[in-house]
């Protein structure tokens, strides 16, 4: 196969894109390593209309390659970098929002950047423009906001350095931005993914065409450099799984390409085919200032740090990774989600499972299951809680319904901030928000992917987190109340569990199947075999997804050895619909707990 | 900190090492690729002594960038790159064994590569040398072996590009080799690898000061290439976990070095320290030859031809991997080692838990663990197979004991290969051996390192391996009997271990702790408890690491339910040593099935 382009040289001047505007600002910009620019243009392009109450703008940030053009404008334009995401009914719906995209500053799209001219000399600032940092660009686009009249934007959205760019507006501006979405992004980058720019950069800087940057009056520019550090970056984007089942087949059946680099190898052509192509419309320079800017960026090398810069925000979040992305990985977004939640913030973390690694955020099948999580956070709740109470307890022994739930709402007071752990679609939390209204803090925690995006098509905010591993993103008595319904069972470590729920809540509520109920007892007694579900399920010794089989003797012996103070205790039959009162651990098919530490603080 | 070095330029000739020897053969030698060498260099040293049987001699192969200083010859010797692994009273033991390692076909250090001068021009070879292959290298490595009258190998032994060579012996010259220790290796590089090599190609064939490989005579070589490529060659050695420790909190306080690359970040001054440092003692052509024959060097880019090259090696196999290595994974191990059984060969694997990347396998730390695994294999049995009896059943209900595995040893005709799943120090394997003799074929499967350790210095194979993914790595009726003796209630997914099971062996024996024992029904029926192990191990119903409890009923209508047929069925009170024949279910606290596939062929 043959790849059709023409490798000419690196570009020479900022090429303006078709739709964009651009705005001067001739007022200096002061930077933040202490120089100033003494003006700065801003190149962006917007969609859709600003409403009279000004409070429908959606600020999207590009990545370090990216540029204003994030969507296309009409049927005959091309295409943006995240057309899937945005446009007319889309997930960023630009019949219902004003989104603006703008240039970053330091970059080669018509905002001020390396390779525009420097009023103080007429020249090109090349190699001395200054060192700038995302805070920069976000100064930029603060003017922007300024010029467009927007007060505050309804949120600001971005994935990679634009997730920086998101941040930072969200923690500098706090009351700017109502909503922060940071996809596929980092609190700084990992040591690791710095030491590939360190190696792209200096590709680029000991280029002898590099020049010290001040290579647009010269026959060519650093394009061999340039191109070895774009190479350098499309292997980071791309997963080792995407890579495999790209290039491992054709192996040595390199595409025919036009190109000085080495021909061997398929990968070998595809990534000759990246580099060439991306000093036809990028700028060395700017690839330096932007890639260090991105460097530089760093919400702090510790857990109190991040939390200390993050709580300077006073938006709702959403945190989106991917679970193959290993340049920005889900490691480093749950940091940010747990720092925020130990700061108290409101926020939704998904992790979505993908094997197109960092690249993911930007391709069309991985757009149409996050997309989902923008809109619905964007446009607020799109489902009737009321359809959530379904199917909650996939893992239940007996059939669970409602009447479980009012039972176990009976030990939430009124007004209680309730954590539910294994939350599903939020079913029990639907019904709390009903009874106590909007203003309670309920949040849910699952790891399937669905029902969480069911949960925040709901309004509710869910952390997506396995129960067997620490709730370490929540403060000591974080919540009121902390829930575990028809779930225990399914649990690795109960004690470790049941640890952090007494830690996180005031109180824990713990509902389980009794598996010491009579017909249990008595099939396994008289016919020797391990009682099969009565549930819905129907799972058998050999497949079921539980592994633990509490009965209400062991559960309170358990809560005693390990000094849990037992509050309330209630037994049920929940096939009858009634209270047990006499022998519970023989007639009760259901049990539920309320829970304190035994030497906690009182409310 | 301050490192101290002096950046030099790239060698301009072949450096010899202190106590390689070299020798020279004149005649030819052909490629793979076609074109010839007039004649070759080889540049070696040895440790030991070949004794007169010439059979403990140990061929060690180096990795990209090592040379033939494997090891110090003295005291005051410079320590070599597997010192740790390799001297008197080590894992491969210079006192016993005569160790020989060769500078590669390609190098710099003494064997015939690229800086070496060509006979029919006078000059060095530079950009003239031919492609050579690791097939190549190991045809040097032949002379040698013959030049020092080896006519087999006790041991071929490499770790990445060695791992390679040592395999490329084991295949192409199987009567040659004895045993083949194939470390941190792989069948062929992922594309991922692939990738990362051939941007540092790039670096160096688009250097300017490259110059087609004809550099020897000019005042400067591809020296900025050369740092890049070995920049990058170093962020791939280390882990992601790896990197974050060295460099995460000292991000911004860089060692003071003199370089010419960026000097910002710690990981920045890092990698400008061992590029700098590499072009000192490296050669850029022999870099851009070495690499390249790494990537072309291929197994297959299936099973299949995997297979059928890996068959044609007739030697004992280990095969070692670390577990955070992303260069060359475990995953790759894995297919090689798989690719063995399938053919019926006899190998162990291992994945070594590490965090320390590809680069383990040159670190004091993990040289300790897996140096015992090769002199296991290297020295064969140091331990009496009896000592393994003991801890074989960690997650046994019931304590377990000789008597269960005599019942075992009767269902398992005389002469039978054996595999034993969860086979823990291989103590059933031992007993087997005992009464077998030694030309069985047993083998066993476990993921517990310590205990692996422990069969292989017993003598026994066994592959790393969980029970709850598939045995694809062994073919339909691999081995006369298949063993699943007391793990059966730890197993995730029962059907599928027992489908792999009855597919794998001729038939499988399966022992369990029978949950329907009257004394467990007792306890819960009349105490409504869970009941505990009475076992050593004191698990709780919280924590045990049991999750399916088998009973004889349940277990007779899963295998009627799935189409086993149950050959023989033993019914044991192993508290009091008897068998029980009465009452089956309530009496017996164990069971014995001996299953086929329903369908099975018939032996």
């Amino acid at each position: 196969m043959t790849l059709a382009f023409d490798s000419t040289d690196s570009i020479r001047s900022a090429q303006p894109l078709r739709h964009a505007q651009s705005v001067t600002f001739d007022k200096p910009l002061k930077l933040s390593h202490g120089s100033e620019l003494p003006g700065v243009t801003v190149a962006y392009e917007t969609w859709g209309t600003l409403n009279p109450a000004k409070d429908n703008a959606v600020l999207v940030c590009h990545a370090i390659s990216g540029d204003s053009h994030c969507a296309r404008h009409d049927e005959q334009d091309d295409p943006g970098w995240w057309d899937e995401l945005i446009g007319p009914g889309k997930s960023i719906d630009t019949d219902r929002y004003f989104v603006v995209c703008s240039n970053v500053l330091g970059g080669c799209r018509g905002t001020t950047g390396p390779i525009s001219t420097d009023p103080r000399t007429g020249k090109p600032f090349g190699g001395s423009f200054p060192l700038v940092t995302v805070t920069d660009m976000v100064s930029a686009q603060v003017r922007l906001a300024d010029h467009l009249g927007i007060e505050r934007w309804a949120a600001c959205v971005g994935g990679s350095l634009g997730g920086h760019q998101a941040m930072t507006w969200a923690t500098r501006y706090p009351g700017r931005v109502a909503r922060c979405f940071a996809i596929a992004t980092s609190p700084r980058l990992s040591s690791q993914a710095l030491a590939f720019d360190v190696v792209g950069r200096n590709a680029i800087l000991r280029d002898p065409d590099f020049h010290g940057g001040q290579y647009y009056d010269k026959p060519t520019g650093p394009t061999v450099g340039l191109a070895l550090a774009r190479m350098l970056g499309h292997i980071t984007y791309l997963s080792p799984e995407a890579m495999s089942t790209k290039f491992d087949l054709d192996r040595n059946q390199p595409h025919e390409i036009a190109t000085d680099f080495e021909k061997r190898f398929s990968v070998g052509s595809y990534l000759a085919h990246q580099g060439d192509k991306f000093v036809e419309r990028f700028d060395a320079n700017s690839y330096v200032t932007i890639s260090l800017a991105m460097d530089l960026f760093d919400l702090g090398a510790t857990p109190r740090e991040l939390r200390t810069l993050l709580g300077k925000s006073a938006c709702d979040w959403l945190i989106v990774s991917f679970s193959s992305d290993w340049l920005f990985t889900p490691k480093q977004s749950c940091e940010m989600a747990h720092a925020l939640l130990r700061e108290g913030r409101s926020v939704t973390y998904v992790e979505i499972p993908s094997d197109s690694g960092h690249d993911a955020f930007l391709l069309r099948n991985e757009i149409g299951r996050y997309g989902r999580l923008l809109r619905a956070k964007l446009d607020g709740p799109s489902r009737n809680p009321s359809e959530n109470v379904a199917d909650h307890n996939a893992h239940s022994l007996f059939n669970s319904s409602g009447i479980e739930y009012e039972q176990i709402m009976q030990f939430i007071p009124k007004g209680s901030g309730v954590l539910d752990l294994g939350c599903g679609t939020c079913g029990l939390l639907a019904k709390l928000r009903e009874r106590d209204g909007q203003d309670v803090r309920l949040m849910g925690v699952d790891v399937n992917e669905e029902k969480i995006l069911l949960a925040v098509e709901a309004g509710f905010d869910v952390i997506d987190h396995d129960l067997n591993t620490p709730l370490s993103m929540f403060e000591d008595g974080a919540f009121d109340v902390v829930v575990l319904s028809q779930t225990l069972q399914a649990v690795n470590d109960v004690q470790a569990l049941l640890d952090e729920m007494v830690r996180v809540g005031q109180r824990a509520v713990v509902s389980f199947p009794n598996f010491a109920h009579r017909s249990l007892r008595e099939m396994f007694f008289h016919q020797g075999r391990i009682p099969k579900s009565p549930g819905a399920y129907g799972f058998d010794w050999h497949n079921s997804p539980n592994r633990r089989f509490p009965t209400i003797l062991d559960f309170e012996d358990f809560c005693r050895d390990k000094g849990y103070r037992i509050e309330t205790a209630v037994a049920l039959d929940l096939q009858n619909g009634t209270r047990v009162t006499e022998e519970p651990n023989l007639h009760a098919d259901t049990a539920i707990y309320v829970l304190r530490r035994a030497s906690g603080p009182s409310r």
